[in-house]
């Protein structure tokens, strides 16, 4: 066990503080990792302020790491001391069940080990990445290409499999319209990965005040969704939509947007149950799908295509002690568009 | 124009009557179909009583339709006199749209020429089956196999489209587990045909009422789902489950029971919308989905499919006369499974 720094929230919806924290002992399969950055995700504020329902405190947040490995236990093949690498959503699966025999850890039958707010094996509570260093076994651990810095990267290690693995499944590509639902932190590298992808982008935001930007990283078109005219314009158009947002949609509008055979993609969560029409469904046989991240495997294969296409996520590095500010800003939606936190300043 | 006689609702919720209404003149590319037998749609009821939105009144219902080819215009080539056809749900379409071209015309951009509750390409109201002759271009009927009787073959013109469509759109078939949701006229079929198509089959019914039929009909597995252990046994099970239920269901507890990557399908309608928590879909990246009736060449696919495995519905035969009452078993639940009406009774 070693003790090391972490913000954390001592209870439900309490700011963070500095604290300190155990991580285990590098055991044979194990990683020891320094932490050099790490995102904050909108799920981070979720689970601090117990929106998606009990939560176990202290909370040290954070799935979205970046580091470098520091020791390595004697049964480790894929890494060495000095590798840069990255630590996403989860850092165990039961690798028993069907979907871990599939590679589809992230739909591990028992739930696998979240990164933070999860119990590991032991029982013991697990802490994310608000922190200097983590342990974790080198199977949950994907390498980060030399092309990308470590700050950038951070975030693709949740907001950048999130938007990946849909836009994949569901074959965003040539000759299809993908419309990216939100331009925040999750929007921003949907829309990056899309057009990377080779789709016809559009983004559809509450309003145009970050166009400039959505043009900038690849969006074809950019529509405001506070104009009634949008959902006029662009009836029966794409292919796919992969919606970022955790606010409650009118899915019927959305759902009037897509082709036959279309596709609205949920990776946002709203805390609360929507409506549906089912007929909504049924005239165009659409699809309404969600997805959760993606697989160890999936997550490697994101990076290694960001860093082929030469891209990371947009990011405001912060320090430590700027994260409860940081929470609000998020919430307001005014960070472009990922904070990073350097752990040096922890 | 040619006067017949037909049963019509003459307003909205009032009981059928008999009556007369015009049929056109056989144009060129028409035929003139003596209709024998005509299926009683749940559909039919939701329009006679405005539950789906406004209808056009006096209404003649019926979109399951059987008949023979008493006449032929000079420029149709696909049928001769005599020749034993159907229609479904639509009779004609845009026949330029994407769609269309596509060979989806249900999916038409125009919204296609409903059977009946709809207006022709010159504004005519359209009147459907529960009535002795229709006139309808050749492209939108299908021939009607020498192995299946007219009687039984008259639901598959909805009840059977309805639900092979999906089953084949969603690949039903051997290896796959597939759950029926509803026990009537259209998940009757939805179990002959998932069976046929070499799936294994689970009924989910609300009691086990009908038990002994879904078995005898192809089901390899059959559920009450007032049962709550049913929802516990079976969670995590089915790679696709139909709904044929125009009931609201707790799709929470019915999404559960799918596998990751699983569909559940919809092609009942409720009438009011249906609420949703949005982490039954992301969690197991699981598809909510619609689908509606299918195209002129997937229908006579389809009715080819069921000649070649030698079923069509389980009917009921009834008379003209016998409509009202007929409505009222079918809100009950009261039917095995289809009433047909023998329209040489109207």
């Amino acid at each position: 066990m070693t003790t090391v720094p972490a913000y954390a929230a001592p209870a439900a919806k309490a700011p963070l503080e500095r604290t300190t924290i155990e991580r285990r002992a590098v055991g044979e399969h194990d990683v020891l990792i320094e932490i050099k950055f790490a995102g904050i995700c909108h799920s981070d504020i979720h689970q601090v302020r117990e929106g998606w329902g009990q939560a176990i405190f202290p909370m040290v947040p954070g799935h979205e790491i970046a580091g470098i490995v520091t020791e390595a236990g004697p049964g480790v093949t894929r890494y060495a001391v000095g590798d840069r690498v990255g630590v996403g959503c989860f850092v165990d699966s039961c690798r028993a069940c069907e979907y871990c025999e599939q590679g589809l850890e992230q739909y591990c039958l028992k739930g696998g080990t979240a990164t933070y707010n999860g119990l590991d094996k032991n029982g013991e509570p697990t802490y994310g990445g608000y922190s200097t260093h983590l342990v974790v076994d080198e199977n949950y651990a994907v390498r980060i290409p030399d092309g990308l810095s470590l700050d950038e990267a951070a975030p693709l290690l949740c907001a950048g499999i999130t938007t990946y693995s849909p836009l994949r499944h569901w074959n965003a590509g040539p000759g299809k319209k993908v419309a990216v639902v939100g331009m925040g932190g999750l929007g921003h590298m949907g829309v990056k990965i899309a057009h990377a992808l080779g789709a016809e982008v559009t983004v559809l935001s509450q309003s145009l005040r970050k166009k400039d930007d959505g043009l900038k990283l690849g969006a074809d078109h950019y529509y405001a969704t506070n104009a009634p005219a949008t959902f006029q314009d662009l009836a029966g158009t794409f292919d796919l939509i992969l919606s970022t947002v955790s606010a409650p949609l009118d899915f019927g509008a959305y759902l009037s947007l897509l082709k036959t055979d279309g596709a609205l993609v949920n990776v946002g969560a709203p805390e609360e149950p929507v409506s549906l029409n089912l007929f909504s469904l049924i005239g165009g046989r659409k699809t309404l799908a969600g997805s959760m991240i993606g697989s160890i495997a999936e997550t490697q294969e994101m990076l290694d295509f960001c860093a082929t296409h030469g891209f990371g996520a947009e990011i405001e590095v912060i320090r430590a002690d700027q994260i409860n500010e940081a929470y609000e800003r998020v919430l307001n939606s005014d960070v472009r568009y990922r904070f990073v936190i350097d752990t040096s300043t922890i």
